[in-house]
């Protein structure tokens, strides 16, 4: 019954709430994807120890993250490692988008983790007019052209590169600490803080603490995108997914769960909304197949 | 500072929601107290197996709970061993009675559990009027006359041996499976299900599917009573306590978790709750200390 990209429940992120969701959803016999194209929350690995989820006393991030993986995945979930770009609402069915390829499900569940920055100026406005968050699906619309960009995540390393090799002049503007001995020329380097986005209709410059570039495509790398451009029309509440007590959102079949519904940043909670998405999502699958 | 019946928060139930919370106040330095009269959640305990609490695969409900005590109690919140027959708001205070003594506390987390059982017919209007859930507490005002008791719990054959010394006539109506041997005469046991108490202001009688007793009292023990009876106030959705996002109820200063608030009856759910409700009650009390 089961294809190989179609699933019943498409869990995007995984870090413990995308985790506990794919557990319980095995448990209940569904068919999970959980879409994780980083190593399952950065966040918690650098954790140095954690001793309040309840019945692991005293373990590192890392340790703990071992302790849910091990558990989630030997139950089976298709694991993903693809970044979901888009997800588009149809006639009983969600399609998602990757670099790489089209999944679908039944339901969704939002477990992305925390959205810690908030959007650069222009950038709502000029997404998709040069504004894009991948170099893999967009990149050949700049080929000639100038393009800068701004990474939270050693993935965009390996964007940049590839843009180097399709672009006129490429600005690469690290927001983290690293080695960028393999950013070599054509590639600049740049460190300063991106400030705001301009152009009229079209991304004409990006400004900064200390310069102006003329570009004609910013690429922005955030651990998480934010949701809303994943998924317009998406309720938010600030910066974080509004949701329901069953972790339902505004959208019929999809639910949110963890640090993307907001605080307290906790594993517990995040396993906690994980549960009850899945059930939730479940309830609402069976009700749609019924009808 | 702290005196030995003043705490920060009062935890009313020592399952997973209690002992989640629990362990979260006393990592946050605040003094914790966790009213449970029985054995920590005797429901958990009595499961096989548990294989979706993410991090310990394949666990007994006991092993759980004991891994779930270890750690909660290791940080030191004071365990009291009585049951919580009331909680009255004060002036920033709450005060709760037991059957042995009071206790203050700045902040009250529900973590009760479920209360499987609808009320008897009757039983809401004749509180106090008859209709008791302590024998300690109420027993004296039936010396002399007759009661009945039903009870759910093994905790209702001591309440029953000690009205049985002070009342005339003393009717037992277990609701579970046991052995009933201690219970002698005078105290007649009853195999019999409950069905209304009726009284005009105050009960004259217990109706059951087999026969109708005479009685002027009737004490119902159940593993925990109904939280709308423990303060009155609370509001409620359908049988459990409603609840916002962040866990608190209708009443500043009062906080749930856990099943008490609502399926899904699961350990993640409770755990989660619990620290999310916990955190609620500490903003809550830093903002009063402030006032």
């Amino acid at each position: 019954m089961a294809e190989d990209n179609k699933f019943d429940i498409a869990i995007i992120g995984g870090g413990p709430a995308g985790l506990s969701a794919a557990l319980t959803g095995r448990i209940r016999n569904k068919n999970i994807a959980v879409f994780e194209h980083l190593d399952f929350s950065e966040k918690l690995q650098k954790a140095h120890k954690v001793d309040n989820y309840l019945g692991l006393p005293e373990v590192s991030g890392k340790g703990l993250m071992q302790h849910f993986t091990g558990h989630a995945l030997a139950h089976g979930p298709k694991l993903v490692k693809e970044k979901v770009m888009n997800v588009f609402p149809g006639d009983n069915m969600f399609t998602l988008l990757t670099p790489q390829t089209t999944y679908e499900a039944k339901a969704i569940i939002f477990a992305t983790g925390v959205v810690s920055t908030l959007l650069f100026a222009g950038e709502r406005e000029l997404l998709g007019r040069g504004v894009s968050y991948c170099a893999t699906c967009d990149g050949r619309m700049f080929e000639g052209k100038d393009v800068a960009v701004i990474s939270y995540t050693e993935e965009g390393e390996n964007e940049t590169v590839f843009l180097s090799e399709l672009c006129r002049d490429v600005y690469f503007l690290p927001q983290y600490k690293g080695d960028f001995a393999k950013m070599r020329a054509p590639i600049k380097v740049l460190t300063a803080k991106p400030k705001a986005i301009v152009g009229d209709g079209q991304v004409e410059k990006l400004m900064t603490d200390k310069e102006e570039i003329k570009v004609h495509g910013v690429f922005i790398m955030r651990q998480s995108d934010p949701v809303e451009n994943l998924l317009p029309g998406l309720e938010l509440e600030g910066e974080v997914i509004k949701v329901n007590r069953d972790m339902s959102t505004n959208i019929p079949g999809v639910f949110a769960a963890g640090d993307c519904t907001g605080k307290p940043w906790q594993i517990a909670k995040a396993t906690g909304e994980g549960l009850v998405a899945v059930l939730s999502a479940i309830t609402y699958i069976d009700k749609v197949d019924l009808a």
